[in-house]
């Protein structure tokens, strides 16, 4: 067995462990604003920021203020080093290969997009202005919504990275979008864990959980009207945080304006919380919105999990799949829960 | 439902995706020396250099030369602040629960040890002799042997952090062995998916793997009479190394004092060339032992898994399972194959 050329990305499977992961050699060449420490990048020199447009490939989409046409809120363009490919051709390169094969793979087929949140270099979520982050939310529910309508991919994941250590590789506040042909692996578990409940139980998982949380009151961080977010009772991480609909059945896609602007709220106003009691500090977020083949919306409701990046990942967490946590969820949601109201402008 | 007394560590499973953390707030009162930047700290001040003894738990195992017995090589003490405890109270703590319960817990039983692995203020498993190494894989096997014959613990993990990046919260140079009462998940599906291979094949699913790759070549980095090591085929990590017998079916705890010196040689060769090609850099190593209540050890075979901290794990890793690797395991294994031996000393 040669080497081969990796002109594409491609999904190889480890037999051991049934996980399949992304090969994308390209993706070496994007770079790397940081080291250890996130580097204060001038505003000139960053290809995010007003007025270096022509620095990304061509627009997607666009969000503006609709007194002010000429400018921008936020841009969604397509990932200048994607980590999966809507090549055709390597549709054909798959080789045969059945359940006993020990070099298992699959081309990597997707899309891969950039949402830029501001046009000003700012960091996190926080910096936004309240109107930035209502138009970041339309972005993701208007994006997943191609997606679905464009019927090619299976699923679309939207994540945030913001700082060094939670591996962002540019400063200037973005999300990334990644439509996906192949349903990843922990998205299938948590829906054949999601479809059993519903079948045994006749609800939804995520929101029975979410009811569960609400009524023991203890793990509750923040409310709205529509949404409520928790640290969840199982944490990985001290500080995490998981939001949903208080109604089941919703899907992300389905969203109205109104709610969004709602969910933009309560979101900026939770990371204010993580943010004004630990500071300035590295956190991921994602969206898992349902599947697209998930017709009962019943059987896996939309969430999103943010969490402050304070710890490393070991060797036990590496080698168990058992992370250790020393902040229990009760006091983390107390702790958060106590500080002052973080809305602004 | 109140914010439950956290006198003993506790697993609690995640309704959403069935999965165990385990929570310990106890470990909140460890030390830890590293900020970003891990900080060399006077011997004087380290509780694991020679003439602090005192200064850790009392001793479970020592190891020295034969000609020198007021001296040590590697010691075994408990960890101070462990993330599993013993306490038998804790046993009948556990409330009744059934598989649709959304807070379900189990009591955190099982042993946590430290494994010092020299006496000088050393940092990586290269600044040991190779005689000090030697006694360290001793010691893995020991402590392995002694709490499968005392038939509490179903599973023993051993794994090493070295460097702030990769989770060591001390600097010098030490593994952590944790003996668990329940099977981690991650062992639980690659038991399940390798028994599921042996039934259908007969043969061992990591002694086939092993095979695969000594006929392909192309990955393969070191090889010993007894023992192999590859860059794995699906590799999650840059420059991450699989290390497994060649011969199948025989365990880890029943290796015989020359294979461990063996072994020690070549773990140190492949982290030495690792190093030599990289420089100091953080990494974790974790061996996988077969679970205990495995018979015919051709269901499972011990392996070490090596990987190197070069990259953060960000948004999209968290939220799919799936690992983008920017690093072919080709090209990798042939950068370090292709180094002068670093055996020394």
């Amino acid at each position: 067995m040669g080497i081969p050329s990796y002109v594409m990305p491609e999904y190889r499977q480890n037999p051991l462990t049934k996980e399949w992961v992304i090969l994308s050699c390209e993706r070496q060449a994007r770079p790397s604003e940081f080291l250890d420490q996130p580097a204060r990048r001038e505003s000139s020199a960053c290809p995010f920021c007003w007025g270096n447009e022509h620095e990304t490939p061509a627009e997607i989409a666009r969000y503006c203020d609709a007194n002010d046409k000429g400018s921008w809120s936020v841009r969604v363009v397509p990932n200048k080093y994607p980590a999966v490919s809507l090549n055709a051709s390597s549709r054909e390169r798959q080789p045969a290969c059945n359940d006993e094969c020990l070099f298992r793979t699959a081309p990597a087929l997707g899309e891969h997009e950039v949402i830029i949140e501001s046009p000003r270099h700012v960091v996190s979520l926080t910096d936004l202005t309240l109107s930035e982050t209502e138009y970041l939310f339309l972005a993701y529910r208007d994006r997943i919504a191609a997606h679905r309508a464009a019927g090619q991919a299976q699923y679309v994941q939207i994540f945030k990275n913001v700082g060094s250590l939670a591996g962002a590789s540019i400063e200037h506040s973005h999300s990334q979008l990644m439509a996906l042909e192949q349903l990843p692996q922990d998205l299938e578990r948590e829906v054949a864990i999601a479809d059993g409940y519903y079948r045994r139980n006749g609800r939804s998982l995520m929101n029975s959980v979410l009811q569960a949380e609400l009524e023991a009151g203890t793990r509750v961080v923040a409310e709205s009207a529509n949404f409520a977010a928790f640290c969840p009772f199982a944490s990985r991480f001290p500080y995490e945080i998981c939001l949903a609909a208080k109604t089941a059945g919703g899907h992300f896609e389905e969203l109205q304006a109104g709610e969004l602007g709602e969910l933009a709220a309560i979101v900026r106003e939770i990371i204010g919380r993580i943010e004004s009691m630990l500071g300035p500090i590295a956190y991921n977020y994602y969206l898992r919105p349902a599947p697209f083949d998930i017709d009962s919306s019943d059987q896996y409701d939309w969430h999103i999990e943010i969490f402050p990046r304070l710890v490393k990942v070991a060797g036990f967490e590496w080698s168990t799949g058992v992370f250790i946590n020393t902040v229990s969820p009760e006091v983390a949601a107390k702790a958060l829960r106590s500080l002052p109201d973080q809305r602004g402008n």
